[in-house]
């Protein structure tokens, strides 16, 4: 075959092989090879590329051994990580969105889908600021103005608020802070904070050191005399604050910090309010659950992460700005690509080139309908209520926070312990139980939790490992729950008995 | 429909329906829509989401609206931007990278992508490095190790490398800087040097003004003696040089810094040397080319980037280390998600969660081997040198830099100018002219060059506008250059007419 024909021509057979894999995939509950990292090492070992293409069909014989090694994410079993489960008909756009390859950074590179970009950018404003017509009427295709900016997921969204508050207090130029008599910057908000804001500060040049995680209530929420405690420190150490941090919808809990009380904090403390809706934001759509974020409309900054409750494919993640202008801080030209005078998205991206994702959500918008968003929200919310009840129902599980949205934490108890007061040594012995759990049900393949390790208010400060179950595939029945937490007393008993005799 | 559905069912018609817009998309010589930019702000003006789900007929109408509005970056007359024509098969693949949904931040959401990605980083690290077996055995699935990094592009890439240099140098606290008796920290490089490092200074707390820009010869590479100087005046101010920056292909000229003397000069002063490879990485794979990069394989890191001259779609670029242990001085954890213990590639990425890219990599890499590579290049140089000596032979035309990939600039010189000596007021005239002949052919849509701006030698350090011509489409025939240069030609005689009467 002529090189340029693989430009010119479909091929059916590869198609069709597509759709095989991907059936063979969803139609299986399991993961389709067991998780042997040394299997895997050695199934992908080549260091050197090949000298000359393959054929089609050597690629496909390929395809069809790595396909089985992938994590089964899509599966109702499995209920460990943030990454959705994917409308059908995403398949199928994403071959028109590879295929046309827009670049939003430059409106010549991607015309219309530029301003696509921003009527999606302009929806989602307005479901986190509800302001007026008049507003978006303005604003949503000015020129030197952006009403949020698409990245390629939550971290960089967090990084660039972060980016954002730095230049808003001193430019690029740390040293303008020492001129205005500070001898240092930090950022506050709760030990629940996603690392992301460590890595953001590092980048920034103020360290991790620089985030102040401060302590939780029992709900998981930031303890707001600990911040004003902080507060206090920051202005007798003269460090100034360059952002105040409210999580919506923790990673380990999806506890929700007390954002309105945050808010008039801010507002009286003129620091920079940045919410972390990258879990929960998508709450806004449902009538039912909206008023757990009351107090976001007030936030300068709030990162969306399209790959979670937004239901669309990896790496989109969205910062909003209450304020269109927010984003000329960080603004950027390049004579080749981006004119300061043009209508460029990339003038204030931190990313360059980057897809035209935008489409993505677009579909999802227009098929779900907000009212589509809060249906699937809801019953989410409301599985993760009775996985929760079935857990505290149990003496071999210990709920270790009540649901507020669709992630639970908890923990199994072996045997043994089952029923007793749990001193510092029992505990070291749930977690090493729960490690090994988790690894076995890992290994097993037939249904999956993720683990986390946090300390939990009850007792107290020593790290506990819980297991954590994210309810955010549409497919989850009443019986994917029970099935799961059948294995994991099935495999319990099992390790209790290598663990504890 | 039940919402459900959305989920389980694949929907043959969407699917037909996008085969359909694609070919009638891909049929198509031009762009489908004229580019009026207040027509497309009048096409998406909805800041408001829809109460509830359209259904698919409608969005399937809402999409044949927008696809002819989309820029036409796959045809052969549009030689604009640095954006490749996909092959084929790409589409097909996107479905099953897009449903099978893998995360390798973690390898609980990745399994056998984790590893995937590791091998294909393997591969470019050996057409970089060519390092051994011994090595590639003992490296690539090792653990407290990384060859590199996949990132969401080229300018994640550069920005990773300035973190490393830092981190390298000072942690991340500027300060112990200080205390080794410096009093600030630049990176030098050409002119040239892409954009994203000013980002990246800028987000890294040492400001886009410690980004030296040093002049170029009449070649477009940095100029060696002005490099000596402003490491002597580094040395005279006590700056610390945290990074020596050498272009692989600049995104004006495609032109290369001389890297084996950049080379020499990072280990006499033991500076971080990276090579921003982002556009001529790949010539590596060209036997007749190849050594146009001789001295990369010295640097400590290069950017790559995939969607360029790689053939893979947008948001896949890449860092790789020569050193497999340098991202170690970035690495973090998290709880719930990296575990330090772990293979997580999270634990060293600049973002968290990401697509499974890689796939893209290994199929190209596969398919196309290093021949196919090879051939795709050289036969893009070829035209490149094809096109520059149309544009000499005619006086109409004046040629900006001689090819040394697949990058040109020229500019159309208005007839009562040509063959006349240029002063700076005819200059003046030339740049206009050249900037409203541009906009003319991307309003007509029918072919397409990108301008940029810049100071070329023999005119002085007058800013020059240029026209900017790409060669990366395969399907690029000779008709198509005389073509896209006889529209410059119509459509410059009539924009004379305007302009000089």
């Amino acid at each position: 075959m002529k090189l340029t024909e693989l430009f010119a021509l479909p091929d059916p057979a590869f198609g069709q092989a597509m759709t095989d894999l991907l059936e063979t995939f969803h139609h299986s509950d399991d993961s389709q090879a067991p998780y042997q990292r040394d299997q895997f090492t050695h199934q992908l070992d080549q260091s050197r590329m090949p000298a000359t293409g393959i054929a089609m069909d050597e690629y496909l014989a390929r395809l069809a051994t790595l396909v089985p090694g992938a994590s089964h994410l899509t599966s109702p079993r499995y209920m460990g990580h943030m990454t959705a489960p994917l409308p059908a008909f995403t398949a199928e756009l994403s071959r028109l969105v590879v295929m046309l390859n827009q670049n939003p950074m430059k409106m010549e590179s991607s015309r219309l889908l530029s301003f696509l970009e921003r009527e999606v950018l302009a929806k989602l404003h307005r479901l986190i600021y509800r302001a007026d017509d008049l507003f978006y009427d303005a604003q949503m295709h000015a020129k030197d103005a952006a009403l949020g900016v698409m990245t390629s997921g939550g971290t960089i969204a967090n990084v660039t608020a972060l980016w954002l508050a730095r230049n808003r207090a001193c430019g690029d130029n740390l040293f303008a802070l020492y001129e205005q008599g500070y001898r240092g910057a930090v950022i506050l908000g709760s030990r629940l904070m996603h690392y992301s804001f460590d890595k953001g500060m590092d980048l920034l040049g103020l360290g991790a050191r620089s985030v102040w995680r401060l302590p939780t209530d029992d709900q998981n929420r930031l303890d707001m005399a600990a911040l004003e405690q902080a507060l206090a420190q920051c202005k007798e150490q003269k460090l100034k604050v360059l952002a105040l941090v409210g999580v919506a919808g923790s990673t380990d809990f999806g506890s929700i910090d007390p954002l309105p009380e945050l808010a008039d904090i801010a507002e009286r403390e003129q620091i920079h309010f940045h919410v972390d809706a990258a879990w929960g934001g998508p709450t806004l759509f449902s009538p039912r659950y909206q008023n757990l974020l009351a107090g976001i409309e007030r936030a300068d900054t709030v990162t969306l992460d399209g790959h979670k409750q937004l239901l669309v494919p990896l790496g989109t993640g969205m910062l909003l700005c209450r304020q269109p202008d927010l984003m000329m801080a960080v603004k950027r030209e390049a004579p080749y690509a981006i004119r300061a005078s043009s209508f460029d998205q990339g003038r204030f991206t931190l990313e360059g080139t980057r897809p035209a994702n935008a489409l993505y959500l677009d579909a999802a918008f227009q098929l779900f309908g907000q009212q589509g968003y809060a249906e699937l929200i809801e019953a989410n919310y409301d599985r993760a209520r009775l996985m929760a009840s079935l857990i505290d129902q149990d003496p071999a599980f210990e709920l270790m926070s009540a649901p507020v949205m669709n992630l639970l934490s908890y923990r199994c108890i072996p045997p043994h312990l089952q029923g007793k007061v749990l001193d510092e040594a029992a505990n070291e012995q749930v977690n090493a139980f729960n490690v090994a759990l988790q690894k076995a049900q890992r290994a097993e393949g037939h249904s999956f939790v993720s683990r986390t390790q946090r300390a939990v208010g009850r007792y107290g400060p020593q790290p506990l490992t819980l297991l954590r179950a994210v309810l955010l595939n549409p497919l989850i029945e009443e019986r994917h729950i029970r099935d799961l937490l059948a294995d994991q007393q099935r495999l319990g008993a099992e390790i209790a008995r290598q663990l504890f005799g």
